[in-house]
C-alpha cells in the first residue's frame, strides 16, 4: 500500500526507536523528565521562543494556546476552513467558551486588510476580538504557506487590536523549507506557535507550543486541566529531539515528491489541480471531471494499492512524506490515472 | 429628533402603561403569576406551538433556545452575518459551549443547498450539525424576509441531517405582515422561534419563546440558569399582550414608511440603497458616494434632527417603527440628503 | 391565604404601579433610560460603591457578579448551602466555567479560618482560589446575618490569598436593619454586592449589583450576553426607586413578626425552632417530633389556609413579609399548632 | 534517593523498554494501531465493560467520562477530598460545564444515604444529578477501598435516582489486590470506570476508560476535542499491555511495604497515623506532634535522602511502589525516626 491519506501515517524510524528505549526519564508533573527539558529547550531555542511546552497533540497544542490567551467571551479570527474550526470538534467554544469568526482566506492565507475589518468594535454587544489564528501550512488550502511579510502585516493589526496571534504551525518546519525561511523568522511574527513532531518529522507522538514564559505557564495549567500532563513522558520526548535534529531537512524530498505527483495529477485527464497551491507536501486534486463520485474513486484507489482522502464532494487529497519515497510517488500517479480513466 | 436608530427604541403605549398599572400579578417562578400565563399562552396559539415562555431580550430567547437544543462540542449553523453570531457577544460558545458555523446568505436568506454542504459528517474531528439557525427578518441584511418555502426546505435538509431549526424571529411580526403569512405557518417550518415584543410592537421589554412542551420544560431550565426567572413579571406581560393583541397590523404602516424612505434616498445623490432588500422596515442606505465617512455623516444628521446608525464602513441604517409618522419619514429624508450634498 | 412560603411572593404596591404607569423610559440598551439611570445611581450610593447596574433576579446579579471577577478553570469558595451553590442551576460552572468550592459555615456564617485553609496553593493541580462568595442574610441556614467584623476578617483573608469578595445580599437590607448597620458598611467589606428589589422591598422584578465603575463595565457585558439587557427597562426601575427610598425601614416589622411565629413555633409541641438563627424573617421550624411527613404537613397547612414551604426531610421554611401582617402570623401560628397537634 | 512522593514516579522496565522499542503502530486516529487496540481490548475484558479506550492520564480519563455523561448545567456527586474535585484544576466545571457537589466520605469512602440525601429534586432552581463519582482506592484519605457491597448500594441510589455512576479507579488494582476482588467484580458495580497504567503499574504514560460501546464512543470524541487523540501511540501502549499482565500481582509488595513503614511511623514519637487507613500502599503521617512544620520536615527527609509529600498543614504523605524495596522502606522508617527526634 502506499498510503498518502497523511503524514500523520508516518512512523518512528529506527534511531527512534532506540532512543526511546532508552531515554532517560522522570516525572514530568514534577517537572523531573530530563529528556523532556532537553525537547522543550531545544523547541524553545528553534522557535526563538522563551519557553516551549510538550503536548500529545496539535489540537491539544492549538487548544491550550487559545485558552490560554482568551477570555471566555471572546472571539478568535481564523480562517474560515482553518483546522481549528473544522477539525478541532469545536475544542474552542467548549473549553475556551470563545467565539471563532471565520473569515475567507486567498487559498488559505488569511489577508492582513479582511482581518482588520473583521476586528470587533468596542461594543457590549460584540466579544472582544482577543486572537488572530494563522494556519501555516493551510491543510484544507493544499499545504499554502503565509509568507513571513503577511505574516509582519497580520501582527501589525493585531497589535492594533490588542489582539494576539496564534500560529497552528503543525506543518511549521514544511513552511520553513518550502520558503527557505527559519522557524526563528517565521516564530518571530507571532506571539505563540503550535507545531508536530508526529507529522512529516516522524515522530509518534506530540506536538510543541512555545512563547513566553508566562504563555507556558499558563499552558501548563491548561495542559494539566486538560489532562494532557504525563508522567514518563521522557520516552515520547525521545523521539521527538531526534525529530527536530535529523528529521528536518528531508522534508524537502516530500516537497519536490509532491510536485512531481501534482503535475501528474495535473496532466491526468479528468484531473485538475491548482498548481499554484502545491508548495509544500499536500496535493488536492479535483477529481470531478473523470464522473467518478469522490468516494468510489477512493475506494478504487485504495483497491489499486493508493490510500487516499476524499476531500469534501469532489476532491482527494494525497500527502507526501517520508515514509513514501518518489517510486512509490509515480507509481501512485499512474495508479490514479488508471483509476480516472475507468480502468 | 427623529429616532430612526432602531425599533427597539419605541415606548410602550397609554394602554401598555394602564395595562401595567393595573395587571394581576403573582410569583412567576413559582408559576402563579396569571398575566404571564395568559402571554404565553396566546403566544403559544400565534405560533401553534405546544407551549412558549416569556424571556427578557431575544438575545436570552435565541440563548435559551440553542442552549436547549444542542449540547456543548456541537455546531449550529448561522447566516455569516446573523444576530446570533454577530451581536450575542458570543453567548452561544460561552454558555452553550457550541460552535457556530457561519455560513453566507444570499441578502440573509440561508440557501438549503448550502446548508446541505455545510453539514457535518460523521467523524470525530468535525463537531455535530445540532441546529441550523435562521433570523427572519434578517437585520444586517436590511430586514430582508426568508420566504415559507425557503423555510420549508430548510427544514428538509435539517430532518435529514437529524438537525433542529430554530427561528431568530425577533421581528417575526414584519416578516409575517410583509409577505402575508401568518405567524403559525412560518413558525410551522422551524421547531422553535423566538420573537420580541419590544421592537416594533413597542411592549417596553420581553421576547417570547416557543416550541413542543419539553423544549418549553428546557428552556425555562435555562432561563433560571441565566437569571432570567421574574417575580411578578405580570407587569412586563400586560404591555405584551397588547403587543400582540394590538400592535401588529399598523406594522404594515412601518413597511410603507420604510419604502417612502427608502426611494428617497436612492433617489439621493451620493447614496445607494439596494431596494431588493427593503422588504420590511429597515433600510442599509451606502453612503460612500457622498464622500463624507460615516461617522461624520450620522454625526450630521444628528445636529439636524435625525438619528441612524452607523453601519460598517460605508453604511448607515434606518429603522422605522411606531414612533416616527410619515411625515417624520419625509422630514428624514430631506434632512438626510442636505447632509448628503455636503449643506 | 397567609403566604409564608417566601418574601419573594410580595406584590408592587399602588404607590409602585403608579410610578410604573408613568415612569419616564428610554432605550436602556443605549444607556438613555433615566428612570434605570436614577435607580442605578441611587443604589451605588446606598452601597458606597462607584456603580451599579439593575439585573433581571439576583440569580443573574451573581452570575454576572461571579463571571465578571473570575476567570474559566478557577475556584469559587462558598458556604456549603449556599444559594449559588444550592438553588442556581450550576451558573457559575456552566456559564463562567469555575468551580465552587463547598465550606460549611457556622449557621451559615463562613468562618474566615476555614475560608483561610479552604485558599488553594499555587500549583498546577489546582484551580486558583478567585472569589470568595458570602450569602447575607443566609437563607437556608434560616435568614442568619454575618456580622461586619467577620465581613472584615473574611476580607483580610481573602486580599492575602489575591482573591475578590462579592456579597450575595439578596437580603442585604434584612441584614443592615436587623444588625442596626448601613448598608454601606457592610458593602464596603466586599468588592461587589448583589441585592433584589423584589422580595422583602417589594418591587415586582429586579435587583442591582455594585462595585467599581469597570466592574460594572464587565458585569453589563456579562448581563447583555446572558440576554438580560432590557430596552424600555425603566418601568421596572420606577418600583425599584420606591423599593429603596420607601420599603428599607419596614423590614424592622418582618423582623418583628419572625419572632413571634419563631416563638410560637418553638413552644408548638412536636416542633423545634433553633432561635438563635432567627435574626431577620425567615424561621426554618423542624417538625420530625411531629410524627408527620413533611410534605403532609405542609399539604395539611395549605388546606388550612397558610403557605409554607417543605426544607428538606424534616423542615418547614416560613418568610415573613409585607403582605403578611402581625395578625395573619399569629394565626398562622394557631394552624401549624393544630396542625402540629394532628388536628 | 528514596522516593515516596507517589507512585507516579515509577520507572517503565527494562522489557517495557524493549516492548515499546518493536512495538508495531499504526495511526490510532485511524483507529489503525494494532498495539493499542490490544490494549484496549485487555482493558475491556479485565474491567468485564464492552469497550475501553487509551487515555493520556487519569485526569484526561475522569474528565472524558464525565464530559460524556453529565450535559452542561447538571451535578456530579463526589467525595469532598475527592481528585476530581481537589487536583483536577476545575476541569468538570470547565470542559462539562457541570458542578461537582462535595460530600464527606468515612475514611474516602461516600455513604448510599448521604448520597441519596444529596440527590437533587426536580426543580428548576437545582442542577439535575447525573453522575455519582467514586474514587477508589481513594488518595487523600489515605489510599482507603471502598467495599464491593457499598458500590452496589451506590449502584442502586444512583439507578433510583437515574444518575450514572463514574469510578475514579486511578488505583483499582490497588482496591483490587488488597481486599481479593477482581477488577470485574468491582468494575460491575459501576457504568464506568477509569484506571491509570502509570502508577504502581509502572507504565510510563497512561490510563484507560472502560464502559458500553457507546459511551467509548463518546468518551473517543471528548478525547479527540481535548486534544487526546494519538497518531502512533501503540509504543505507549506496549508498556500498558506488560502494565497489565506483568505488574499487577506484585502490587500486594506495596501493601505490605506500607504496612511496615505504616506501623513504624505510628511508632514513632510525635507521629501519629491512622491506621486503619492504611489499606492499600498510601500512608498519611500525622507529623504535627513533632513540633517541626511539615515543609520543614519534608526538606529535611529529603536532606536525609527521602523523598515525601506535605499533606496539608500537619501531615505527610509516603507512597510505596516497584521501585521501593522493603529494604528501603525500612531505611526510609528509621530517616523518618531521626528527623521526627529533631536529630
Ligand atoms: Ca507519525
Ligand atoms: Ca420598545
Ligand atoms: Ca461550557
Ligand atoms: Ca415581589
Ligand atoms: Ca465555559
Ligand atoms: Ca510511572
Amino acid at each position: 500500500m502506499i498510503d498518502l491519506r497523511s503524514d500523520t501515517v508516518t512512523k518512528p524510524t529506527d534511531a527512534m526507536r532506540q532512543a526511546m528505549a532508552s531515554a532517560e526519564v522522570g516525572d514530568d508533573v514534577y517537572g523531573e523528565d530530563p529528556t523532556i527539558r532537553r525537547l522543550e529547550q531545544l523547541a524553545a531555542e528553534m522557535t526563538g521562543k522563551e519557553a516551549a511546552l510538550f503536548v500529545t497533540s496539535g489540537t491539544q497544542g492549538n487548544l491550550v494556546a487559545i485558552a490560554a490567551q482568551v477570555k471566555t467571551g471572546e472571539e478568535v479570527i481564523a480562517e474560515a476552513e482553518s483546522h481549528i474550526f473544522y477539525y478541532e470538534a469545536a475544542g474552542v467554544a467548549t473549553v475556551a467558551g470563545a467565539q471563532i469568526r471565520q473569515i475567507a482566506g486567498d487559498r488559505g492565507v488569511l489577508q492582513p486588510q479582511a482581518i482588520g475589518r473583521a476586528v470587533r468594535q468596542n461594543d457590549i454587544h460584540q466579544p472582544r476580538t482577543a486572537l488572530i489564528s494563522i494556519e501555516n501550512t493551510h491543510n484544507r488550502a493544499g499545504g499554502t504557506v503565509t509568507p513571513v511579510n503577511v505574516l509582519r502585516e497580520i501582527q501589525t493589526v493585531a497589535r492594533a487590536a490588542g489582539a494576539k496571534v496564534h500560529m497552528d504551525g503543525a506543518r511549521l518546519f514544511n513552511a520553513a523549507i518550502a520558503t527557505g525561511t527559519s522557524t526563528k523568522d517565521i516564530a518571530a511574527a507571532v506571539d505563540t506557535v503550535q507545531f508536530c513532531l508526529s507529522k512529516g518529522l516522524g515522530a509518534p507522538v506530540g506536538s510543541i507550543v512555545a512563547g513566553s514564559q508566562s504563555f507556558i505557564d499558563d499552558a501548563r495549567r491548561w495542559r494539566k486541566r486538560l489532562g494532557g500532563g504525563m508522567r514518563q513522558a521522557g520516552i515520547l520526548a525521545a523521539a521527538g529531539i531526534l525529530a527536530l535534529t535529523q528529521m528536518v531537512d528531508r522534508l524537502a524530498e516530500d516537497h519536490m515528491n509532491a510536485q512531481v505527483l501534482a503535475l501528474c495529477l495535473a496532466n491526468t485527464p479528468g484531473i485538475s489541480v491548482d498548481l499554484a497551491t502545491v508548495q509544500t507536501n499536500i496535493i488536492i486534486a479535483d477529481v470531478a471531471g473523470t464522473g467518478i463520485p469522490v468516494d468510489a474513486f477512493v475506494l478504487r484507489l485504495r483497491e489499486e494499492g493508493v490510500l487516499a482522502s476524499a476531500f469534501g464532494e469532489a476532491a482527494v487529497r494525497f500527502v507526501t512524506h517520508k515514509d513514501v519515497a518518489k517510486d512509490d510517488v509515480v507509481r501512485a500517479a499512474d495508479i490514479v490515472a488508471r483509476v480516472a480513466a475507468g480502468r
